[in-house]
C-alpha cells in the first residue's frame, strides 16, 4: 500500500498544539478526516486505509486526548462495512456529524451542572486552558452569574494566559499568576475547576500541574471539579498511553548547562481520590461510576494497542 | 539633615537582585555599610544618621530578608556609643565582622547536620535559589556523598536556574523541570531541603512555591527540611513584613490584556506544621524550640516597626 503523503503535514498542526484543549482539537481533527475522504481517484481499499492510517496518525500525535482517539474509533467503524467510495464518504460524515453533536450536546448539560456549583460573588480556581471550562463559565457569566476567577501560566506553554485572555473578553474579571503562586491565590477561591484530556478508572489524565494544584485544594479544604464529556472516557491499557508524550527540553531551557537534565513532560494523572466530583454529560460522578462507561467501549481493531511483552 | 543622594545608588542592586538567597545578600549589604562608613568630611552625627539610613534603606529594600536586618542592627547597636569617626569607623567594622564570621560558621554547622539528612545514591529535591542550601550539597558532595537532585525553575525570577546551573558545576548531577511539573519529579525524590529568608514562630518565610511544594511533600511522605542560621530568626512583627513586597506585573507577563488583573508576590510563609524540621546552627529545631530565640532579640530602635493604628 502506498505511503499517503500529505498525512503528516495534515497532522503536524495537531500534534504542536500545546495551547488547546482536547475538545477543541477534535473538533479540528474533523476537517482532516473531511480532507483525507475528498480525495479523488482511489479505490475502496486505497481511501480505507488512508482512513486507518489517518486515524492512528491522529491519536498518536496526542496520546493523551480522549476525544481524538473516539473521534477515529467512530470514524473506523462507521466506514468499515462500506463497500463504494460515496457510502464511505457519506458513513464518514454521518459519523463526524454525530461526533460533533455529542461534543456540543455533552459541553451545553455540564455548563447547566456548572453553574450551580459556582457560589454567586466568589473567586474560583481554573487550571490551564480548557474549551470544556471556558465555556462553562462564559455560559454562566451569559446566565448573569458574577464570579471572578483566578488562573495560572501553566508553563512551558503558558496556555494559562489564552484561558486568561478568553474569559476576560468574555466579560469576566481575571487574577492571573505564576504557577507556583498557588498558596498565595488558592486560599482565596472557593471552588476550582479544571478541564481533562482522558479519563478512566484510576482518575484524570490532564496538563501537568493538575497534581499539585490538586493536592493544594484538598489541603485548603476547596472543592475540586473536573468537567468532561463521557466521550473522554477510555480503557486502563490507553489512559497511561500520555506517559509516552516527552516533549524537547529547549521549550523549558535553552542552553542547558552541562550536567543538568530536563524534563518535560505534558500530562499526568490526577487520582479520584483528589477530586470533588466529575462532572459529565451523564451527571456528576464519583470514582466507583466510571467503570459502567469504560467496560461498554468498542475498539476498532486500527486502534487496539499491542500487548506489553516481556 | 542632609538627605544622603547616594544611597538609593548603593541599595538598587539589592532591592533588585531577585536571583540570591538572603545570606548571599547580606554579605554584599557587607560592602555597602564599608562604603558609607569610609566618607570623608562628616560629623560624628552626619555619619550616624548615615548609617541610620542605610540600615533603613536596606531592610525595606528587602524586607523579607531577616539577615539584613541582622546586620542593620548589629552596625547600629555597635556604633550607637562611639563619639568619634575613628570609633564608629572601628565599631561598624568589627560588627561586620562579627556578622560575617557567624553567616559563615552557621552554614559550617548545618551543612555538617545536613550530611546526615541525605541518603546515598537518592534523589532528593532542592527548591529555589538559597546559598546555605548550595554550600551544604557541595560540601555533602565533597565529602563524597553520592546523590542526585532535583530543581524547578522557581518563576518568575527563575532563580532555580541558577541553583541547578550551580550544582552542576559542582559535579552534582541535576534533574530539572518547571514548577508545577512537583507530581512527576517529587515521588522519585527521598528527601526535601529548602532555604529561607526568614523565621518566626508561625513559620519560615521563603520563595513563592514553598508552601505547594511542602504540601506536596507531606502528600508523598518526602520530609521537608528548612535550613536556617538562627540570624535569620524574627519576631513575629518583622515576619509579615514579607507581605509589603509586590513586584512589577510584567514580571509575570507583558502586555496584560484589559479584565486581567496580575499578582507577583514574592515571598509566603511555610507553617512550621509542614516542615520535618528546621536545621540550624543549633541543631535541628520543632516549633516549640523558636520562641527561646526569637524572645532574645533586641531591637534598635531605629528598626522598629511603627504599631498598626486603626
Amino acid at each position: 500500500m502506498e505511503k499517503f503523503e500529505q498525512l503528516s503535514d495534515l497532522v503536524m498542526p495537531i500534534r504542536d498544539d500545546l495551547l488547546s484543549g482536547a475538545a477543541e482539537i477534535a473538533l479540528r481533527a474533523i476537517t482532516i478526516f473531511q480532507t483525507v475522504m475528498n480525495n479523488d481517484g482511489l479505490s475502496v481499499n486505497e481511501l480505507k486505509e488512508r482512513i486507518v492510517q489517518t486515524a492512528r496518525a491522529l491519536v498518536e500525535a496526542q496520546p493523551a486526548m480522549a476525544p481524538l482517539f473516539h473521534l477515529s474509533n467512530m470514524v473506523l467503524q462507521a466506514t468499515e462495512g462500506a463497500t463504494t467510495i460515496d457510502e464511505i464518504q457519506k458513513q464518514c460524515q454521518a459519523a463526524l456529524d454525530k461526533f460533533e453533536r455529542t461534543l456540543c450536546d455533552s459541553v451545553a448539560a455540564i455548563a447547566d451542572l456548572v453553574f450551580d456549583l459556582i457560589p454567586p460573588g466568589e473567586l474560583i480556581f481554573a487550571y490551564s486552558f480548557s474549551s470544556t471550562v471556558v465555556s462553562c463559565l462564559l455560559n454562566a457569566r451569559a446566565k448573569g452569574r458574577y464570579f471572578r476567577v483566578a488562573c495560572t501560566e501553566a508553563r512551558p506553554a503558558m496556555e494559562g494566559r489564552k484561558l486568561a485572555a478568553r474569559l476576560a473578553a468574555g466579560g469576566i474579571e481575571v487574577i492571573h499568576t505564576f504557577d507556583n503562586a498557588l498558596g498565595l491565590i488558592l486560599p482565596n477561591c472557593s471552588t476550582a475547576f479544571m478541564g481533562c484530556d482522558c479519563v478512566g478508572i484510576p482518575g484524570v489524565v490532564n496538563k501537568v500541574g493538575s497534581w499539585a494544584m490538586a493536592v493544594a485544594c484538598r489541603e485548603l479544604g476547596i472543592p475540586l471539579y473536573a468537567l468532561s464529556g463521557t466521550e473522554k472516557f477510555v480503557g486502563d491499557d490507553r489512559l497511561f498511553e500520555f506517559e509516552k508524550h516527552e516533549r524537547p527540553d529547549n521549550e523549558v531551557w535553552d542552553n542547558v548547562p552541562k550536567g543538568v537534565r530536563v524534563l518535560n513532560h505534558q500530562f499526568e494523572l490526577v487520582p479520584f481520590g483528589l477530586l470533588s466530583g466529575l462532572v459529565t454529560d451523564h451527571g456528576i460522578l464519583r470514582e466507583q461510576d466510571i467503570d459502567k462507561y469504560v467496560s461498554k467501549l468498542e475498539v476498532h481493531e486500527a486502534l487496539k494497542l499491542e500487548p506489553v511483552t516481556f
